[in-house]
């Protein structure tokens, strides 16, 4: 059983899961890649992972589907036990329980969800927000995130398109400094943080790289890194899951057209997706707002770096919105 | 000028500095490794740096030098200047104001901190020392951080020995963040939560990696990759700089026994270290304490990430600790 321990300086929680490798020396050798031939997320290869969780198919009876939804089959938390929180001397830890599913959001090996229709993303998202649904159920969760590494590390490049989902029983620290940072504005002044950024982005212009409908896509003002994208519903809803048909629609337009360009202007580029959603608690709120980052890994530049505690992004975010805007999608 | 500009979100800072990259597709390609023969750090090409702030010599009008310190030809942030703390609509930003200095570890090429002597090890440390007791008579500064990256990403490998020094008008994130639950801690115990967490690491022994007489170093109980190695003083102390000539001996010792393990049971990996080192007017508070954090970048592991928010470590600290302490230094 894996555990969670929390760090008592930043009162973050890590997954501790000494079943993943048995022996210090297996850090020596890095993993090789999966061959595409022995893809378990493949079309006609369903029998080799866990049981389905969900799947979208154009006939219900059709063996075919267009996007499906599995456990991980080396989860990091696992579904089954109590939480028993307790400590040890000073630290805190509870086991290790959470639901690890990925979202396989092409049925084609060779797929990536920037290439994919607009219909097809807007089944993926479509995919997290019905499997949200369907955990909130769980008393044990108090919170979920959706991710997507791309092409991060070695060996990924030939990896089906999937996305994963990881529903735990404390929010991401994360998504817990955004909470407490939201809060304080909100106590303040009144005004959802997220909602007075949209409306500053959307008057100003000069960050924006999508203007959509219902989602906005941008870059942040303190952008991390190049290229950094956020996109946000226009509407106010802490809970991704509240989401109606329509801004999933406009969300799975704007996603691809950022991914498409990152794609053009950045020569497929890896990058690291993250869908922060409020916890259960905090769903119906008015200070949070859902809303998905995306961060491209590009090459490292000298200068500071993350051992600093300093981002250091050479890339003013209006140089890198106005490089986007101007990239066909 | 870069500009520090803030994260409503997350209350971190951000230097975006547009000098260093000019057009966006200079992200399409990484940056060619720089070659041994041309390096500036070496014995003998002192004048290709900008001018020394502070060298160790055998003998003072030697050429020679054991260790130098330079300030970075490409800085993070720029030392003349005003910090002009203002707002952008709901963002806040400052000048990018601060000193970003290079400490060469030794006049070869081809040595590696762990490979150093103690004494030459106990240099570097001192080198630390002296700057930040330097750079704090600077009425804009707020906070130093020093910072060493080892092979991490391209290129790196035949870089020349060397860490860094970024002085800063506030804090780093993860620092503050430090102080605000060490801070909470302290309210509640009235006793320090570095000192605490040292008492229970020492009692305990299954973390302990090296058990010194000033310094002791350990796996953290939640450390988030495996391997990650902290060290801390015996007696408490808030800010570094303040440390005895006997503690940064011996922290020299164990920072060198930590790296020349680190070399030999994982074969040489990729690291970043970093000494988290109170801010200026914590100093001497109760709530703090100095501390050296190790983090090696070993092969990615399949299953959650860091765009999940959770760290996933698959070897217990326990394990990395035994390992460690079974391995010859």
């Amino acid at each position: 059983m894996p555990e969670l321990r929390k760090d008592p300086l930043l009162g973050r929680w890590v997954i501790i899961d000494s079943e993943r490798v048995r022996r210090p020396g297996d850090f020596h050798v890095p993993h090789p890649p999966r061959r595409a031939g022995s893809c378990p997320f493949c079309a006609g290869r369903e029998r080799e992972t866990p049981p389905e969780l969900l799947a979208y198919r154009d006939k219900p009876d059709d063996g075919g589907w267009r996007v499906r939804v599995v456990p991980h089959k080396f989860p990091a938390l696992r579904v089954e036990g109590d939480l028993e929180r307790r400590g040890h001397g000073l630290y805190d830890l509870m086991n290790g329980i959470g639901a690890h599913e990925v979202i396989v959001e092409s049925p084609r090996h060779e797929d990536t969800l920037g290439r994919l229709t607009i219909a097809a993303v807007e089944d993926v998202v479509r995919a997290w927000r019905d499997r949200i649904l369907d955990l909130k159920r769980d008393h044990r969760f108090r919170a979920i995130v959706v991710f997507k590494s791309y092409r991060v590390g070695d060996g990924t490049a030939a990896v089906h398109a999937h996305s994963q989902l990881l529903a735990t029983p404390t929010p991401s620290r994360v998504v817990n400094d955004e909470l407490h940072h939201a809060r304080a504005y909100h106590d303040y002044r009144e005004r959802c943080l997220f909602c007075d950024i949209l409306h500053q982005e959307t008057e100003e212009r000069s960050r924006v790289v999508i203007d959509g409908e219902h989602v906005v896509a941008f870059s942040p003002f303190a952008a991390r890194v190049p290229f950094e994208t956020w996109l946000l519903p226009r509407r106010h809803l802490a809970g991704f899951e509240h989401s109606s048909a329509a801004e999933l629609r406009d969300l799975a337009r704007a996603l691809r057209g950022v991914l498409r360009r990152l794609d053009r202007a950045l020569g497929d580029p890896a990058f690291e997706l993250t869908l922060h959603t409020a916890p259960f608690a905090d769903a119906e709120s008015a200070y949070y707002h859902w809303h998905v980052e995306i961060t491209p890994t590009l090459p490292l530049l000298i200068g500071a770096d993350r051992s600093s505690g300093f981002s250091l992004n050479p890339l003013p975010p209006e140089d890198a919105a106005r490089f986007l805007r101007d990239t066909a999608d």
